[in-house]
């Protein structure tokens, strides 16, 4: 372990300290601080950032991800709005439930607390920087972030104006510190900090969460990967899923909770499948159809393509959709327990014996009835903000708000209260 | 990876699923069943066990240790209970919570869910064998145990009654799993099994936690261990301070939970040690006191020894006591930031802003006012049953019972619902 690593471990552990005594409206004026200091010091972090760019471009990056690492004064107007808002939601810090009086007297309750330090690794938006520092502040947490090297100069610039505005509003300036050497050998240290690390927070694609599990002593909320599916049963109303299907695969294609597989029940299939071919078409959509569903849109090489045999495993995060006829909920279901990942599944009927069955026996982090799968999101099941869409299952599941960023502790208040033999 | 491991837990994966789908009324019927096998099959469990009892003293194990691993017709009878206590809990699974209306309509709610597959390493008692199978199947998770080499034979043939009653009501065996080899590398390969595994639950010493920590790409629980402190300030009631040590130290010495410093303000050290050293050292207490605590119970070489430079980072599990003596309640704190292990730690006042700046500031897994740290225990706090203390910060903290084997999923009910632009 480099010194490097272990003194900010170190720092972040004294400021998560001092943080987790915060009170709230400190908390939300140093938010709001920042949300002007971002505003003010504008030309600064725009300088920082089109080094980046420029960089970016010299290098030959895609104009796909040189446009994730731009920020202009509206992403920047946006990103101080988001924290506007962060400040204005409920501090889950502090918060007390499961309150009881044991029969001996006992008075019991818990009580939310920071997590403590959390670390991020996140690949190229300069937005997340700010995005995560403000919900770890918010929730009383320090951060140790590692972001992507195409950004590496527009994150110093933000981080710099975090750093300012948590002294100058009496707040410890380590509770976010920012990993700048581009070394991935730091991050993999990172990973081992146990002592002073409390949860890693991935942000980014498949291959980096892998290498956060395989390599983390400290837990790793992985997430963000999803292939998902909707069901579309005999009793469906037709013109509500045509439009359900649309909106899940075409609202924003590239996200998690994007629609991937479209199951539909054979008996509603030649009415139901060439309408939804038909309207997602216009959007550009194309498809994979695989043998059960080729009867009913066949194949055209243009719009409707053979489903190859790993389509059902992709997530595509494009404008492409599987078909797939089954003939029966249960046929259904075990599809998705074959390839679904867990992260958003769905039902689209009027039959509520169907919708019961999905809801218990879909294992996902969040299953739907007659609704698009794109809700499954912080903002949208009513977070107010998101970190993190989990798809393991310890600690948080689904969209992580800012409760997910807490944990609990027990406090047990007696009148000299001791324990019998 | 073996053939042996991924195979065990691929049938764990596919007897969860069956196991997450099962009533309660199943669930408690097979609980109760177990009670009554255990103690029909009394004189084979007892053999078995008397094979491990004969083989550990050949090998010359401590007689505490032959103690831990012995099982005779009171502990079976014992554990037969513990299962019919747990029977009667309520069951966690398919709780709902949090259910609200958006203003879009969307009905949400959370729902408790099985974590999936349980992976428990522990060490000499096999009475650990039944109770995590008994709390796993309660919870409608799958496990793999990986139980000591000195109970072998206890823990298979443990295993093997679970087995027989679970496929005799009707549920799969393959939901407990037992890994029979001692052999270390199958430990280390349960550990990378992040495919199957959801939850690592290490029941043993500190080497056991620090080795699942380093090398698992599975969450582990890790806990049970507590240096803990409670702090008497100056306005406690000093009969029910001295009362409330006592049965912190010497209730039962061993566990995690009981006490290994107390902290004493400086203003009623004089009235207060002595009548502590006095109490304590008749139930065979003896003491480590630093500087601060010496002019007022001098070392005498006995009962009074100095305090060595470790002693307050020691856990005693023994009949040991550290003292000091403080100038406020921000030293104690302090001492506490820096000494403690989170587990349990308390203050004795009867100021309650003092009660009220520990509660907020010590951030340990249960914070006590006026009463034991013996209480910090599932069994005391309500929990019914327990399966580990976590002294780690994600999923849960503190006495981990039945709720906290779930997990839960977002269900998202609408009406034909898409997310607008």
């Amino acid at each position: 372990m480099t010194t490097l690593l272990t003194e900010m471990g170190q720092r972040a552990r004294a400021a998560a300290r001092q943080l987790a005594r915060a009170k709230t409206e400190q908390k939300d004026k140093t938010l709001l601080a920042l949300a002007d200091a971002l505003l003010a010091e504008q030309d600064m972090i725009l300088a920082a950032n089109a080094q980046d760019v420029e960089t970016g471009q010299a290098a030959g990056l895609t104009p796909a991800l040189i446009d994730r690492l731009t920020l202009n004064p509206k992403r920047l107007s946006g990103i101080a709005s988001d924290l506007r808002s962060v400040a204005a939601l409920p501090d889950p810090v502090g918060e007390t439930y499961d309150a009881t009086t044991l029969p001996n007297g006992l008075k019991i309750h818990r009580q939310r607390v920071p997590l403590g330090v959390l670390g991020v690794i996140y690949e190229s938006r300069p937005n997340v920087t700010i995005d995560v520092a403000g919900l770890a502040l918010k929730t009383g947490n320090a951060s140790i972030l590692r972001g992507g090297k195409e950004t590496i100069r527009s994150n110093q610039s933000l981080v710099g104006v975090v750093r300012r505005v948590l002294a100058g509003c009496g707040l410890p300036a380590d509770a976010v510190q920012f990993i700048e050497s581009p070394d991935r050998t730091l991050m993999a240290e990172l990973l081992t900090l146990d002592e002073y690390v409390d949860m890693i927070i991935p942000r980014g694609g498949a291959a980096l969460h892998k290498f956060c599990r395989e390599h983390s002593r400290i837990p790793v909320m992985t997430g963000g990967i999803g292939i998902c599916h909707l069901f579309v049963d005999e009793t469906a109303d037709l013109s509500a899923a045509v439009s359900i299907i649309q909106n899940s695969k075409v609202q924003r294609p590239s996200v998690c909770n994007a629609l991937d597989t479209a199951l539909v029940h054979r008996s509603i299939a030649a009415q139901f499948l060439p309408r939804v071919v038909e309207r997602l078409a216009a959007d550009g959509v194309t498809f994979r159809a695989d043998a059960s569903a080729q009867p009913f849109v066949p194949v055209d090489g243009q719009r409707v393509l053979p489903a190859g045999p790993n389509d059902f495993d992709t997530e595509w995060l494009s404008l492409v959709l599987g078909l797939k006829v089954v003939n029966s909920v249960d046929e259904a279901m075990d599809h998705i327990a074959a390839h679904s990942t867990s992260h958003s599944d769905g039902i689209l009927t009027r039959n509520q014996a169907h919708a019961d069955r999905f809801i218990s026996e879909v294992d996902s982090s969040a299953v739907l009835v007659n609704a698009s799968t794109r809700f499954n999101d912080g903002g949208q099941l009513g977070l107010g903000a998101e970190v993190a869409v989990s798809t393991q299952r310890l600690h948080a599941r689904g969209p992580m708000g800012l409760r997910e960023l807490t944990t609990y502790k027990w406090v047990v208040i007696g009148e000299g209260h001791v324990r019998p033999a």
